[in-house]
C-alpha cells in the first residue's frame, strides 16, 4: 500500500462519442440512408451550429451526453454540442489513449453513446432490417477501429438488436469471433418493452453469452428508467439515485431463475456503487430465508450465494464500500473511471485511486483494481501492456 | 453489553388493524352510510365469510395486510381474512400489551392499516366531507380508545386529510393538543396525484408539524408504489428492494427546500432499513460537490449534515447498518417491531436484540433502542413506564 505502480488500473466503465462516420463507413449501401448520421442544427444563440445524430427520421439532440471531462464543475450544465466542443479523447481512440496515459489508466471498457450504453435507440425506427445493419455496423466500428487500435487497452463490448433474440445470439456469436468480451444488456427489458428476465425469452440469449465466455455488462440507466420522484427535483436527486436501478437489477435476477438456469453467466453492474451491496444482500438473504416458501423462487442457493458466484459490483470512488469490502466481496468488485462523465475524476483517477486504496493491503487492491477485470473479462496482461503508470511510468 | 435490562425497547414502527366499530362508533350520524364498514364475503373455497372493509363503494379486500404474527412462515402468503384468524393484539390494544410483554417491548408507534401507513385510503372515494370526518375519527380512535389504553406505552401517531393543505394544518394543530407525537406523511405525495415536496404547497403543514414538535414518520410504501422490475417476479423482490422507497424519499427531502425552510422539522423514515444509509449519504455529497453549481440546490449545507439534522433511519435487523452505525450516525438510528408483519421477529424481538446488540457499548445501543425514539417523539419515561422487559421483568 498505497496502490503500486505495478499495478494496472482497468475500467470497466467508460464511454466513448461515435464519430460522424461510425456507420457512414460501414453500412451497406441500401441502408446508408437510413443509418444515423450527424446533421447540423442551428443554435439559438448564434455561434456555430450545433451537430446532433439523425436516425430513421428522428433527432437525437445530444452527440455526447454528459462529456464534461476536463471541464469545471462550474461550467457543467450544457453538453457538449459539437465535436470541437470535447476533448478528442472522447471521439478518437489513439487520442483517447493519451488521456488514459494522462489519468493513469491502463485499460478501458468503453459504452457506447449515441446507441445509448445497451444499443436500446435500434429498438426505435420502423425498419428492423437497418436497425441490425447498424447495430452490427457499431460492433464492427467497435472491434475494428475503436479497440483495434489498441486490443491491449480496449476491452470490447458488443451491444445486440434486442428486438430480436434469435439474432441477438448469433450477433453474440459473431462479435465473440472477432474478439467481444462482455455484452452490454439493459439493466431491466420491461421498460424497454421487452419480456422480462423471469421469462424464458432471454434464455438463448444467455446461454451465448455463457459460452462465449463474455459476461453482460449492464450499466445503470439502461432501462431507460430514471429515478425522479419529484418533476421539481432538481438532476442531482436522479445522479445520487441511479444506483437504486443496480439495485433493482442485482436483486430481480437473484430471485429469478436466471442464474439457476445459467450457471456460468456473469453480470457486472456498472456505474452502480458498491456500498449498498451488503446492505440488500443482507436484506435479500432475510427475505429468502422467509418467504421462499410460499414464492415462486428456487430454494437452492442463498441470494448473497448466488451474487458471490455471479455479480460483480464497480465503483469509482466509494469510501464506504472499500471499507466494507469484505461483505461486499473482494472477488466481486470492480474498478471504474467513468471518462469523459461528470462522475470520473480524469485526469486524476489513478492520484484518487491512491488515495483510497492507501489503507488497503496489496493483494486486495490488486483484486479490486486489475485482477478482477482480467479474470472476469479474459483480458490477459500482453507483451502491448503498458507499465500502467501512463505518462508517469 | 449485551442490551441491559434496563433499557426500554421502543418501536417506532408497529401496525395496529382497526376493529369494526372504529369508525361507526364515531362519525357523526350523517356520515354514518358512507364511512368504512366490514362486511362479509363468501369465500370461494367455503369456510365462514372474509371480512372486507367497504368504504364509499369500495371494497378493499385485506382487513390486516400481512398480519401474520404467530404464524410459521411456511404458512405465510395468504392473509388473514378474518378477524378471528389473527391475535387479538393485532386489533385490541390491551391485548396488544400483552403481546408487547411477551416479546419485551415496552412502547410502540403503530401506523393504520385500512386506512394504509399514511391514510391515503382517504384521497380515494368522492365525499370530501365524509373523508375528512373519517380522518378525525380515525385519530380520535387512535388517541383516545388505542394510545389512550396506555399513554406510557403507545406512541400516538395522527393521519391527515392529504387532498387538503389547510384542513392538514387544522387537524396537526387539533391532534397535537392531544398528545399526538408524531404525523404519517407519504414518502412522496407526487404518485398520489399531489403536489410534491420541491413545490410550497406543504409549507403550511411542514410549519404546523414544526410548530407542534411533531416529526412526520414516512413509512416505507406510502407512495402506493412498490418497487417491482419485473411483472413475473416473486413479491420477495418488491420486499427486498422497499427500502429503495426510503432512499428516494431521503434524497428528495435532501435536495429539496424543505429543511432549509423548515430547520426545525424532523424525518423518520420508518421500515427503511439503515445499512445503505453510510452509501447513500456518500453519493449525495459527491453529487453536491459536483452538481450543485447548474441545478437549482441551497449551496449552504451538505446532504450529510441536512440528514444529520433532519433525518432518522429505522431498522429491524440489520447487521451491516449496526456494524457502520457511527456512519449512520448515532443519534439518527431508531428500532422497530413490525408487529404483527412479516418482517417482525415477534415474540422474539428482545431476544434477537440481545443477539446484535451483543457487541455494543452500552451508551450507543440505549440511544438506538430508547433514547433517541424518547427525545424524537417527546416521549420520556414516566411513572406509568414498565421495567421494559415485558413479561421477564
Amino acid at each position: 500500500m498505497p496502490l503500486q505502480d505495478d499495478m494496472h488500473l482497468i475500467s470497466v466503465d467508460d464511454h466513448l462519442i461515435e464519430h460522424p462516420n461510425v456507420w457512414a463507413d460501414r453500412l451497406p449501401e441500401k441502408y446508408q440512408e437510413l443509418g444515423p448520421r450527424i446533421v447540423d442544427v442551428p443554435r439559438e444563440k448564434g455561434g456555430p451550429p450545433s451537430q446532433v445524430w439523425e436516425y430513421q427520421g428522428k433527432r437525437y439532440p445530444q452527440i455526447g451526453l454528459n462529456a464534461v471531462a476536463g471541464k469545471d464543475p462550474k461550467d457543467w450544465g450544457i453538453d457538449p454540442a459539437r465535436f470541437d466542443e470535447m476533448l478528442p479523447g472522447c471521439y478518437d481512440p489513439v487520442e483517447r489513449l493519451k488521456d488514459m496515459d494522462l489519468d493513469g489508466v491502463e485499460a478501458a471498457l468503453c459504452f457506447p453513446s449515441f446507441p445509448r450504453f445497451a444499443g436500446t435507440v435500434f429498438l426505435e425506427g420502423d425498419d428492423r432490417d437497418a436497425a441490425l445493419a447498424c447495430v452490427k455496423a457499431y460492433n464492427d466500428f467497435l472491434i475494428d477501429e475503436w479497440a483495434g487500435a489498441a486490443p491491449a487497452r480496449y476491452i470490447p463490448l458488443a451491444i445486440l438488436p434486442l428486438w430480436d433474440a434469435d439474432e441477438s445470439v448469433k450477433e453474440i456469436e459473431r462479435t465473440a469471433a472477432k474478439g467481444v468480451r462482455t455484452i452490454a444488456f439493459p439493466e431491466n427489458p420491461v421498460p424497454l418493452g421487452l419480456p422480462s428476465i423471469h421469462t424464458d425469452h432471454w434464455d438463448g440469449v444467455f446461454s451465448a453469452a455463457e459460452a462465449a465466455g463474455t459476461p453482460l455488462s449492464l450499466h445503470f440507466g439502461t432501462s431507460g428508467v430514471s429515478p425522479k420522484p419529484s418533476p421539481e427535483g432538481p438532476m442531482a436527486v436522479s445522479i445520487t439515485l441511479f444506483g437504486c436501478n443496480s439495485m433493482y437489477a442485482m436483486t430481480d435476477l437473484l430471485f429469478s431463475p436466471v442464474f439457476h438456469r445459467h450457471p456460468n453467466l456473469k453480470v457486472s453492474l456498472a456505474e452502480g456503487g458498491i456500498g449498498w451491496v451488503p446492505y440488500m444482500l443482507e436484506r435479500a438473504d432475510y427475505v429468502w430465508d422467509r418467504h421462499r416458501w410460499y414464492q415462486n423462487i428456487v430454494h437452492d442457493a442463498r441470494p448473497s450465494e448466488l451474487f458471490k458466484k455471479h455479480i460483480y459490483a464497480c465503483f469509482i470512488e466509494d469510501v464506504h464500500g472499500l471499507d466494507n469490502r469484505h461483505s461486499v466481496g473482494l472477488d466481486n468488485i470492480l474498478w471504474e473511471c467513468d471518462y469523459p462523465h461528470s462522475d470520473s475524476n480524469w485526469p486524476n483517477s489513478r492520484k484518487v485511486a491512491e488515495e483510497v486504496f492507501a489503507k488497503i493491503p496489496d493483494d486486495e487492491a490488486y483484486k479490486i483494481v486489475e485482477g478482477n477485470a482480467r479474470r472476469i473479462f479474459n483480458f490477459p496482461r500482453t507483451e502491448e501492456s503498458t507499465g500502467g503508470l501512463g505518462s508517469r511510468s
